[in-house]
Order: structure tokens, then sequence, then C-alpha cells
């Protein structure tokens, strides 16, 4: 399953010791062809790591042969010396493979400022090499974890074509154009054009809806290769609804795993002007820590809803703004609404919607709460 | 001292019983002249309580005799009944006064989205009224109190005039126009529109530069009143500065007791294109859950420093960016500079230096850090 699930494709995931802690570590998946055709959207923040600048580059020749992944050290803000460590764990993967290094993408995800130790990385390479395989798809996606408590993968089977994917990502998830490690696979015979589209439309609906924590990374990555090896060539919308729905899947894996949290809650703004007002009044919405603390109190805090609402240029009228909290219509017109005793907020799943009363536009954005075992998780993380 | 360290005003501070704790919960600042004038800044959040839309309305007038505030109850999403029970308010303080009600400021603070409880409130305005006191200050910045654990007050002793004032605030600090509430008077002998100058220029540069928690008030509300009792009209620059203080004062006393925190934030940001964004960047870090975090467990965690900065669109180059905490460089260019372990955090007050290399603008934001205690008391507040 998971990046092995579509033909074509070998993986391996292996402990290479970047890890103090002896656990896996270091991931490779490795496309077969005949096609190489690849795709990949990259964080926004301006703060890039080493291998973002390095994938960047290989993504604009459209064709990837591998992609080399490792947790235990994210090689963000190390400078020429870990731009240099990327470029050498790509020639090392390109060595073994027989393959140029220009096709090789680069992902690394763990503590930013730390050089990563490539006495025991390259060592690493040769030995997932020597494991890939078509059933490898499990062991990649457990290597790429950091602070997840499970590894995330998924699968989508089209007509005579599938797509799967992995992901890793339990904090610092925010919406910039991708969040976290992502790898998706296809036996699709697609060129990396039509892959792309395909992608940005799903991310954009996806991965940018997701924020755990409203921090966003400087290693964000979220690639799609594609092996041709069904020979099937499917329609354009039907491929991207599978690349969506994988990328839908594990987008929801990574709120269900967030760091510290207790609940996964779904916000849902109906009645905007635009889908961009949708989404601004959602994320702001998702970002207020005040009523992250309030739903992990399980308290029906609609006050904090509109508060939060009150700090966006979306358009609406506060007298005009209606919150339902798990199907209670708490707030009405911008006052209080049905009685706030009725809503039930016992299971992990909190539903919020927030109607501007507007327009016809909507978007959702799912986010967390925020507790105490976030705040120890992230206090004790780099010490 | 507080509100009454100037001459000319009298206030007090009473229970009325809007707590279901008995505590003090409703103030009264009048100003016995000979002039009245005032100035105001209110929350830029869109959704308003309805004492801000009512105050709003009075300050349009230049001249305020007296401010009631009330603590239990923010008025805030309260619909028709709440600004007529703003209204109410007003018109009890004029009765009781001999004044008129539109000269009668009303500032509110709470939880949002309950009906003030007026069976209570208008009695306890004439108990209050009947406590007025030139030694009343202390007690009126008692009775505004929520989850503050101490009573903020300042005062600025100029040549011949003062300014004195109170303030509220523990949480949903972060900046709009002005943020929580927030009494200055002065015997200054200045008309309303030099107050409004001379205030908005100090919140710009104080109130609107705390962020707690990056959330914003309904209900933000900034005073300043002056009864001309000094027959003395200082020169602008002195005066300002004089108002300035106490607002410097007063913001870094509200940051002191934010909810939860265990650490105060000072971030400078330095080497700015330019002071906007300075701010920008410095809001930036201060709303960085994840560096919020580190802070509280005394982790030099610079690399999330410079994830905030990358957020922002702010002039900079990732390689030229440098972070001193406590005084040690711990990112120069971009990546790792001096020794994290020299960075000494034991003490509550933490200094953050963003050097962006791109100017010579500057500015200050102060924070907190993010704790355990901050989300046991906002996932319990309003249950």
């Amino acid at each position: 399953m998971s990046v092995t699930a579509a033909k074509g494709f070998t993986a391996a995931g292996i402990a290479a010791g970047i890890k103090e802690s002896g656990n896996p570590d270091l991931a490779l998946v490795v496309n077969n062809g005949p096609r190489r055709a690849a795709a990949g959207v990259f964080t926004s923040n301006r703060v890039k790591a080493a291998p973002v600048l390095w994938s960047e580059q290989v993504l604009k020749g459209g064709d990837v042969t591998a992609v080399v992944l490792n947790s235990g050290g994210a090689n963000a803000c190390t400078g020429p010396q870990g731009f240099q460590d990327t470029h050498a764990t790509a020639e090392k993967v390109a060595d073994v493979l027989g393959h140029s290094a220009g096709e090789v993408a680069v992902a690394s995800t763990g503590l930013i400022g730390l050089l990563l130790p490539m006495d025991k990385l390259l060592p690493g390479i040769e030995k997932a090499a020597a494991q890939l395989g078509e059933h490898g798809g499990e062991k990649a996606a457990i290597a790429i974890k950091t602070t997840d408590t499970v590894h995330k993968t998924a699968v989508y089977e089209g007509e005579g074509w599938s797509v799967g994917g992995m992901a890793k990502g339990a904090g610092m998830l925010a919406p910039g154009l991708a969040t976290m490690l992502v790898v998706l696979t296809t036996n699709a015979d697609l060129d990396s054009s039509t892959l792309d589209k395909a992608l940005r439309e799903a991310t954009r609906l996806t991965f940018d809806r997701i924020d755990s924590d409203g921090c966003m990374s400087t290693n964000d990555t979220v690639l799609l290769l594609a092996s041709g090896a069904s020979g099937t060539a499917p329609e354009y919308d039907a491929f991207a609804e599978g690349v969506r729905t994988v990328c839908g899947d594990l987008a929801r894996q990574l709120i269900g795993d967030a760091e510290g949290a207790s609940k996964d809650i779904r916000i849902e703004v109906t009645g905007a002007a635009t889908e961009d007002d949708a989404v601004e009044v959602g994320r702001s919405i998702a970002r207020n820590n005040l009523l992250k603390c309030a739903i992990h109190g399980e308290d029906p805090n609609w006050g904090r809803v509109l508060s939060a609402i009150g700090t966006t240029r979306a358009a609406f009228e506060p007298d005009r703004l209606n919150v339902a909290i798990n199907g209670v219509w708490v707030c009405k017109n911008g006052g209080v609404g049905e009685d706030r005793d009725l809503v039930d907020m016992r299971y992990r799943e909190v539903r919020i919607t927030a109607d501007l009363s507007a327009g016809s536009e909507s978007a959702v954005i799912w986010a967390n709460d925020l507790t105490a075992d976030y705040v120890h998780e992230n206090s004790a993380y780099s010490s």
C-alpha cells in the first residue's frame, strides 16, 4: 500500500542512525517507469530548508526518478553547508541507482538549525537501496515520522489506475502552499503538467485547509510521481478526483494525529460573498487560541467565534452572523440563539458552522484544539 | 492615585452583584471640570460590543463627564437589548449626576454573549455615586478586574500637571487599535483634539504593541479625560510623552499579568526597511505558538523565530537574518550562530532580537509564553 500501491514503484524505510532513538529515519521511493513524470508543491514560507530549495529546482525539469526522505533533522537554516549536504544526498542516491542527481528529490523533517549527520545518512542510502521492494510503502511511511504517533497512508483505485500516498506531520501544520511531507504515486500514464494541475488543485482544497497550530513549516513538500506502468491515461477529471481524495484522506489523518490534540475541529464557513472570504474567516477561527482552549474544555463558547470573525476583512454584517456548534445554532443574528446546553461536545470531532449571510460561497478548514499536552510536547521538543 | 491622581476627578469602585462571586464589579469615574474634554480609541474588531458602539458616539462630541465600567459581563453580541441596556446605564449615570447621558461613556468586560443583570447594575450605579471620592481611584481599578490577578494603575507627574490611569486585561490581548479597558485622566487644560492626537500616538506605540495571545477583544476601550483643574496647558510634546509613559507602564503591567503566563517576552525587531515591516515581523514572532511553548520550556529555539519571520511580507533575505536570545546571537546569517547553551532563560523576562539586515527601522512588541495554565484557565472560563 502507501506509495507502492501503484505499479511501477518500489520503496524502503530503514534506520540510518540519524535519530538518536534508533527509530527508522530514512525512506527511499523509486519510480521504475516507464514514465517518470512528477509534480511538486512546496512551503510558501520564505525561510526554506535546503532540501526544499534543491527539490524545487529538480521539479522544474518535470521528471523525478527517486525521492529520498529523512526524519531526525530538517536541514533548515543550515546555510551553504546544509545545501551541500542535500546535494551530496541526491548524488549518493543517483550513484546507487545509476541515475542523474538532477532527478532525485530530497525532503527532510525534524529540528531546524542542525546539520544532518552525513556519516550516517549516506551509508543509510545504500542500506535503503538494498531493501527497495514493491511492498516497501509501509516501511517508508514509518521512517518519515517525527512526533507522529501513527504513520499515514492512503490509496484510491481508479479504473485501471490508482493513486497511493504517504504523509508525515503532527505539528507546525498551517497552510502555505503545501504542509508537511507527502509523497503520492500513481501508475497513470500522464505528463508532468497534468500532474501539476491535479496536484495544485488538490492541495488547495485539502492540505492548504488544515491548520493545527497556525505555524508554517520551512520544509513542507508534496510530491506526485507517475510511473505510467498501468498503460492507462485516465480522463483529467477522474484523475484529479483521485488525487484530491487521497490528499483529503491524508490531510484528515494529519489533523487526527496533531500534537497534543484532543479534538478535531471541522470549521465550515457558509454564506460567504467569495471563497477567499470563507477561507479567511475559517482560518481566523481555526487560529484563535481562546476558542481552541474552549473547545478543549468542551465549552461551546460562540463569542470567541464571533470575535475571530470580527478580525477579518470578509464581507459581513455583525448582526447577521449565525454560528452553530455540533448542529445547535447557539448564535443567531449576532446574538444569543439556541440554548448552549443543548450542544453535545463529548466526541473527538467538533463541527462549527459560521454563516456570514453575505453570499453563497463556502469553505471547510480543519483545525485542532489547544491543550496542555501541546504545550508540554512543544516546550520540550529540542531540549 | 490611578484615575484620581489628577485633580478634578472623583471615582468609586463597588460590588453591585453582577459577578456571582460578590467581588467588586462596577466602577465610576467622574470629571468635575472645569473642562470635560476627552478622547478615546476603541477595538478595531468589526464585532463590537454594545458599550463600544455607544461610547464611540459619545466621544464624537468631544466631551465626557463620566465613565461607568463594569466587569462580570462584556455585553457583546447581545443584540438590540444589549444596546438598550448600555443606553439605560448611561441614562442612569446621567440622572444620578445631573448631567446629559450623551456625555457618559460606558465600558464592559467579561463573557461575550450574555445580557447584563440590569436589576443589579442600575442600583449599583446609585451606590457607586454615593461613594465617589478623590481617593476612589484604587477601588475603581479593582472593580474592573476579570481574570486579572492584580489591578493596574500608573501616574506621570509633569510640571504643574499630571496623568493617571487604570487598566484591566489579562487575556484576549492583541492589538487592534487599543486593547483592554483603560481610563486615563489628566488635570492638564487641553482640548479634545489635542487629547485625541496624544492618545492615538501613545496607543500606537504601547497598547497596540502588546500581544498576549493573538486574540482581539470586542470591547477594547482606552479613554483619556481632561479636567483642566491644574489651570496648566503643557507643551504638546511634554504632554504626549506623559501620556505615552503612562500607557507604556500600563501595557507592561498587562503583559506581566497575562493569563497563565510564566514569561514576558520582549521582541525587538531591528534592521527593518520600514517600521511597518518591523511591527509585522514582531507580531508574527509574538503569535507563533510553537515559539511561545519553547520559551515556556526555556528552550532558545531560534528556528521557530526564523520560521515565523518567513511567513511575513517584510523585506529581508533569509541568509542575512540574525537572532539573539537574551543577548546571545544564536542565529547568524540565517544559520547556526553562537552556542545556544550560553543562553540563560531562568528569569521571567526574555529578550528576543531579530535583525532583518534590511534597513534601519525597528519596533518592540511584548508578548507572553504559552503555558498549560493558559489552556486550563481558558478551557474552563465560561463553564
